[in-house]
C-alpha cells in the first residue's frame, strides 16, 4: 500500500527530505582529501583481513606481521621489531605479553639488558602462523583480484612514495 | 680513529653482522602485501596531518573529520556522523564528550531519544575548524606535491576501489 501524498510505501522516507542531509553530502569535501579517502580504505581493508582469518589468536594485521617476522627471523629482539614495523615500544611489548600468555612466542631471556630480549615462535605458534598466513594470502589474493596486477602494482609503489611524506620540504 | 680489523670506526658495528639482520630483510616478504603497505603509509599520513597541527584541540584525522561534518552540517546527529564516517558509536560518543567539554560542540538535547542528539559547533569550535582546517590543507599540499596531480588521482581512484573489498565473491 502505497502513501498517495508521496508515491512510497507506506514507512519509507523520501530521500530528499531536507531535514536527512545524505550521507555522501556530509563528506563530500572529506571524500576529496587523499587522508580522508586512505583511512577509509585502511578500514576496509583492515575488516577484510579478519574476515578472512578462522578462529584463533590471529585477528588484526598487526597480529600477523609480528608472528610472521619471529617466524621468519628467530632470535629477534623486540627493539628490531619495534625498528622494522614502525610500532611503539609499548605497544609491542603488550602483543608479546599476550602472545606468551597464549602459548604462541617464548622470550629468551637476556639477563643484562631486558630489553635484548630475543623472541621465538613456540610449536603452536608456527601452526598459528600458518593458519594465518593461510588467511591472509586469501585476503591479499582478493585485493589483487579487485585491482587487477597493475593496479595492484601502481598502488604499492604510490603507497611507497607517501611514506616519505615527512622528507618534503615544509 | 678506525678498528684495524673492520676499517669501520670504533664504536660501528658492520651491517652485515649475520647477528643483527637488517631491517629490511625482516619485513621482506610483508612489504609485498598491500595490507601492510597501506598501514605504514597511513602511519606516515597521520604523523603529517599531526605535524601540520598547530597547538590546540585537533590533532588526529578523526577529530578533524568529525569538526568538519559538523560545521558542514549544523544539526547533525550523533547516527548521522556513526554513518558518514563510518565510526563506531561507542567511539563516537567519546569523541564528542571531549570536544564538549573543551568548548567546541554543544549538544541540542532531544527528550525522546538521547540517539537523536543534534550536533553544533560553538564559536570556539568554529575558530578551532578554521585552525585545524588550514593545517589539514598543508598536509594535502605536500601530499599532493610528493604524488603529482596525476599520482594523488590515480591513487584516490585506487583506495576507493579497495573501499568495495568486501563485495568481492569470498
Amino acid at each position: 500500500m502505497t502513501n498517495a501524498a508521496t508515491g512510497l510505501a507506506h514507512g519509507r522516507r523520501r530521500e530528499t527530505n531536507p531535514h536527512r542531509p545524505q550521507t555522501a553530502e556530509l563528506t563530500r569535501e572529506l571524500e576529496m582529501s587523499v587522508g580522508y579517502v586512505l583511512r577509509r580504505a585502511q578500514l576496509a581493508v583492515f575488516a577484510d583481513f579478519s574476515a578472512r582469518q578462522s578462529e584463533g589468536a590471529v585477528s588484526r594485521p598487526g597480529q600477523f606481521a609480528l608472528l610472521a617476522v619471529i617466524g621468519r627471523q628467530p632470535g629477534v629482539t623486540q627493539t628490531q621489531l619495534c625498528a622494522a614495523l614502525g610500532i611503539k615500544r609499548a605497544n609491542l611489548v603488550v602483543a608479546i605479553d599476550q602472545f606468551e600468555r597464549l602459548g604462541l612466542v617464548r622470550r629468551e631471556q637476556c639477563d643484562i639488558d631486558r630489553r635484548a630480549n630475543r623472541l621465538h615462535l613456540t610449536p603452536a605458534g608456527t601452526q598459528a602462523l600458518s593458519r594465518a598466513t593461510d588467511g591472509q594470502r586469501k585476503h591479499e589474493a582478493r585485493i589483487a583480484t579487485l585491482l587487477g596486477a597493475n593496479g595492484r602494482r601502481v598502488l604499492i609503489e604510490l603507497l611507497n612514495k607517501l611514506r616519505t611524506l615527512s622528507e618534503v620540504a615544509a
